[in-house]
């Protein structure tokens, strides 16, 4: 699996999305058309990404909306559940805590640390904030290999560095700065700063020309 | 510019923000090398992504950073101030609202709106909330097309609706739907599940194998 572009890898999530309403709202089975026409995609697009993992519903008749929800699930390693660790339980931090869509998607978050001492021992959603010092047995006890990262900029690189340290394999960061992972090891970033950027350039070509 | 790939476009604001570090170290030149390094970028790449906007650098002289960062402020469309609408103030709201990093980067936050009564009236970070019965108004007096949208996912399609409908260009998603636009307005999505299901697909493959 190991040729499978980054940009298919990402859609995928999205394609499980968009069956995951449909099934809520009782859809038993939809075309390519149909669900391209939901996410703003090709129904081509669609058939060749989804080829890369075997062959999906049946020419002309559309794709069965549980079976290839529960598909994707298993490629994507949505069949069982992943044990999250939050870094950071500030306005953002404990927004993430509290966030209800992890839950039914197979991400629960199990642990929250801070570096702010005022901040150690207090809740934050259903969990008591730990101290760093506790990551290292913490993320062994609870078998954590995913990490969100929500503190202030100039703490981000060391605690992505306290993370891999301590084994965890993937990292997705809130802090606004380019932090750097060794190899083998998974970061994503959040950055609303770069999101409005690319919708910039965009409105300000739409408005007319150059400056 | 219309040519120019969508890709290209996601990656100069991660170019824009390194530059912006890079210059509060106080360094004035870096090389492709040097800027792909921190970036995790292929020089080759940094400098195919730059000529599709002109020439920058000199051979083997590497990149003037104030330079090249005030180049791509003006291509990304950062000469200048975006005045943004938040649409929910909860708890992912306030924190976008508070978010130190717009500032620095050109875009600040003029309106905060929601739906529940309960809110209109109160004060988020500097802002007093309005009625989405105030929006049409607020967006034409302070000139806003930029909006972030931060409501739970039963209303986010009709906020975004509401938006388009009083003439925002553009808009950044934070809730877990699928939302649609119409062609001319551009839409983005921060959904932290999607980013996830993208790493446990490869959490599960350095694992071993199909399950």
């Amino acid at each position: 699996m190991s040729e499978i572009p980054e940009v298919v890898v990402l859609r995928l999530p999205l394609y499980a999305r968009a069956l995951e309403l449909l099934r809520q709202e009782g859809v038993e089975v939809i075309s390519s058309q149909g669900l391209g026409a939901r996410l703003q995609v090709t129904p081509a697009q669609i058939r060749k990404d989804l080829s890369y993992f075997g062959r999906f519903g049946k020419q002309g008749r559309g794709y069965n909306v549980s079976g290839l929800l529960g598909e994707l699930r298993q490629i994507l390693g949505l069949d069982r559940e992943w044990p999250i660790a939050v870094v950071g339980v500030g306005r953002l931090g404990g927004a993430i805590i509290s966030y209800p869509g992890f839950g039914p998607h197979g991400f629960r978050v199990v642990a929250a640390f801070d570096t702010d001492p005022f901040q150690i021992g207090e809740r934050a959603g259903g969990l008591v904030v730990q101290s760093m010092d506790e990551l290292k047995s913490t993320v062994h006890e609870k078998g954590i290999e995913l990490a969100v990262v929500a503190v202030p900029p100039s703490q981000a690189q060391a605690v992505i560095d306290a993370l891999v340290d301590c084994g965890v394999k993937a990292i997705l960061n809130y802090a606004p700065v380019a932090a750097r992972v060794p190899q083998g090891v998974l970061l994503r970033e959040v950055d609303p700063v770069v999101s409005l950027q690319s919708m910039t350039f965009h409105l300000k070509s739409m408005r007319g020309g150059p400056s």
